[in-house]
């Protein structure tokens, strides 16, 4: 059994983490930190856990958690991860990083969205964590870098394309929809049950922070750099991230069916729909699935992308679990089975 | 008062009107017809109108209904709407057609997304009623096509900037999020609670009947014609649809908030945002609002318009009402002063 | 005009009132406090009152308040209501209050189950402002104490019941179902969308202060005191009560259909349902009716009452407009005239 | 592996059925029937399941279907498995069957609140299979009869304080709320989301058909029959049922808390609130367990227990699999160690 830790498992993303750790056959919650919840069992914070993950939460200095655990996954905001992760890899721990911090290559870039970096030394080693795109990679890393969960959908709607050269990297517009643990559990009236129940609105047009990264990565993927159109929407519902994805084509459109099939072949966790069928968020609730459909329009000259993940799974906590697995040299997909809960 | 007829009332676009109806200071419904509601109070069937609108619907002939009112709304769908609506204008009626059926000028455009069309020769007659664009013809007509409900909330965003020339008219791409009242009232397993709650999905992408309306509306506001991409999607509330659209700006922008306020100067039902702020849906529901916010990303050359209805007001019945009033010298407002409800 | 003001407006409940008086004829709103918002229009507060509440909020001193308008309705929370109410009743303003501190008229209950009570001395000329069974008093009263919102569905469920003696009323249990407005717009981890959203539980168990006030009102009816089981409980909505009351019958029970019809004869907020029928909260929604269902069921010889509310309206700021009137001699119902809105 | 087989897949139970059984250690899905979605995957009728529970669906007649595996679930309507059932068994299958055709133990009560039964040789061989009270009989039985989803919840609540005396038979009042899917996927007008969403409503008031079932297993317990009032609820959820029940104490009450303790030590599936707590239906969502939580109220002489579960597992699919363990021999839990899913 590996030992593992959560630093900062008071927030929905740690819950879950604590939620897939329970059926891990071969991970074992050894220490879980909050301050909040200090001295208090991580099951009265979320009481679906009672029976099932009890162990009591602490609040550690850094110094006292690298002794606790062989591996950890640091689910606090941005800004405080590049605090807490250099000194778990100095103690020779591996580490899945779900914040920010370690996402962008170019500290530059990081600095114009977010604020000064303190440990820009680490991002060459950091790999971002999209396994379909960097298995490789993430098998030798001591840190990863869990992707945004708007990134991860809209990266692996597109790719086969990019990779392909199909469509032009300056048409891109990505329309995202998301459900509101997406904003965590801090209370804050804008996402009260009354204010966002029954309505539908958008937010951050045009200056949301996870835009860097979508562009860093499907620039990999077509070999220049870009610039997309990324509005991000919020949703009356808990989990779920559905990404409508425009493009212009370029030249005769090939199969699209056949270019996903084939891109995605032994993919684990990407599920393509048929023809004619579209995901939604509802059918990959609560695993770690990415559902993709597509279409080409021919009235327009676009191609349209819709992909679904479960916010919290496949766009945070089930994602590093499968980042965990691959850095340990484990089955991908160990503790990762659940299948979809629908209704 | 206006004796005032609703064809097919038993269903949520019928039943809104009656509720608008109730408060209108110069209409009565006198006459409601529905074929499953027959012989029952309209009150039985949404009794959240008890006491309100306790009016008996009854299953009429055609022959029957124009003599008990002075105006109808034909609440009923497309290609049933062709054959109501004939005889009504023949007997000096005045209309308010809230179905397809007489919204697209052109009928082999009509038959391309319907079916055929069998009152061909009433179509040069009538009159597109979005009375922000076309309120004169309006006042004259006596055949007003109420807009669709995704139509009305992306024409309105877009009107301005196409007017004034400074989008490129092949660039547009409207993503539109509607509430599940949209989907009507007949049972069927795709709108159940279940299938519907806590998810999100696109449906009809590329396909929406809708299209061809958005089309001829877009084209007559910058003078040519032109293809948009257009994806509806389903969101779990009732009641509202929010559109974001993007299109690609042509030379340097000029204030848009201006720009909007002048063109949408004196106009009771639009209410534009303040820079920075953006429209939810929540917050124009139950009323005849559209609320507009604006964004110009100099990153991308993109301008970003998000648009708001309630989609069984202003798309529906409400804007019926609005129609009504203009058609009988009424204040364009009466019976149309609901705050919006929130939360 | 009679020139009205909100002390706490930037609540749900004030900005019920502002909704409510933006349609009233006869009112006018002259003031508007919130420390939140000072300085600001009400309508950024709820961007739903955009051009029609953009009344600016103020921080003002309860000295400055009173010459700002003839009526005030303090929506603040208990223990700081007993501070504003005295000095606005001492310049001669007349007051609906809406929160608990006046509704009590035993100071010891008050204090047993809130805090000190340190305006004792008023509590003899609070009037409880359940208009339909406390009109005339309320005519003649300066300070009205608003009902609470369980405590309105209730006793006008069991009112009939309890005056004619057909129920035990030591048997009587309340179990009552709320949507999440009534916690108010305070930011807080538990009524955040994503731990209440497709969720539902019960809280404070036979400890809810709703208790003692359910108890005195009855209790007048019956004419002895009782104890009540009452345990709320939080529905996934966003607006309405509606509760399940249960008696056990003594005798021979007569036709309770006509028994209620008899005793809310002429009420306009009041609605029955027909025989075989129960309310929903969906079909009050927005609205200041209150719908009462009807079984007595021979197997077990109980009686069961089924109330709805909106819990925003005749839950609060509803009622306390229909007490509004009733002070200033206007029609009950003026302002009041909303339909029901639904879907 | 055990084969196994579900007639009726199609509906939500049956969904839920596939969805346990892909998890499932030791039992295999070799059939699954259904008449809409015959020669279709059953992940066309649930995209949920893609590439989980691809099976086939199939319209086989009662003859075909015993030779395909050898234990089945039967998860159709009431009166159509009392057709089923007997051939399955005369087959040398073992049955748990989900419908109410075989949990009254008494014709004459099943007659009366359902019709005609045209099995009644089989009801004395039929064990009620709520494992908690009657796991022996279960282990030994050919045919399970599942308990209806509102008994599972209100029976375990009740039984340890009947089971000692401790309250009044004749006093039990059990308020149940419960999501939408105990509704089932049939298209319906009553259960589309516009009609449930936002809104809260009673139904079958003193009429439901699981009181019978309620009164006989709660008068096993205390040793005579007795009659409830039971009044089934319908919350804006998915998923979960929550029972408050209400009874009078007799006598002096001990220490409730270490009274359930003792009863249900050492349950897998049964977990007691701590003191001053109460459960949560998205608490135990997508699992197998039942959350209890108890208050016992001095001023009004009342016990309350309320108590959790997720209607499509211990409700129905999960304890389904629970007796089907029972019945195999193997361990009880086995493919339920599902932890609940929050948020």
């Amino acid at each position: 059994m590996i030992r593992v830790g959560i630093v900062g498992a008071s927030g929905y993303t740690g819950a879950e983490l604590a939620r897939l750790l329970c059926n891990h056959p071969q991970a074992q919650l050894t220490v879980a930190t909050s301050r909040q919840y200090a001295g208090k069992p991580l099951s009265q914070a979320f009481p679906s856990l009672r029976g099932r993950a009890d162990i009591v939460c602490e609040d550690l200095p850094v110094a006292d958690l690298a002794g606790r655990a062989d591996f950890f996954f640091t689910a606090v905001p941005h800004q405080t991860a590049m605090d807490i992760v250099p000194p778990l890899l100095d103690a020779g721990k591996k580490v899945v990083d779900l914040s920010a911090d370690f996402r962008l290559h170019d500290p530059a870039v990081y600095e114009a969205w977010y604020q000064p970096h303190s440990a820009r030394e680490l991002l060459p080693k950091a790999v971002y964590g999209l396994p379909e795109l960097h298995r490789g990679m993430i098998g030798n890393a001591s840190l990863v870098a869990n992707p945004g969960c708007y990134p991860t959908g809209i990266i692996l709607g597109l790719a086969p394309l990019l990779k392909a050269g199909l469509i032009d990297p300056d048409s891109i517009i990505a329309d995202s929809k998301s459900g509101v643990s997406g904003a965590g559990r801090a209370a804050q009236t804008g996402t009260l049950y009354c204010e966002v129940a029954d309505g539908f609105k958008a937010y951050k047009v045009g200056e949301h922070r996870h835009t860097p990264e979508i562009e860093q990565e499907l620039g990999k993927l077509c070999g220049r750099s870009l610039t997309v159109s990324f509005t991000p929407h919020l949703v009356p519902m808990s989990r779920g991230i559905l990404s409508t994805i425009y493009a212009r084509a370029i030249g005769a459109m090939p199969d699209l069916a056949g270019l996903y099939q084939d891109f995605y072949r032994g993919e684990e966790f990407v599920r393509l729909c048929t023809a004619g069928e579209f995901p939604a968020t509802q059918y990959v609730r609560g695993s770690n699935y990415c559902d993709i459909g597509l279409k080409f329009d021919p009235r327009t000259g676009r191609v349209i992308v819709v992909s679904a993940i479960d916010n919290v799974v496949k766009g945070a906590a089930g994602q590093a679990v499968q980042n965990f697995n691959l850095m340990c040299g484990l089955p991908e997909g160990a503790g990762l089975g659940i299948v979809p809960f629908f209704p």
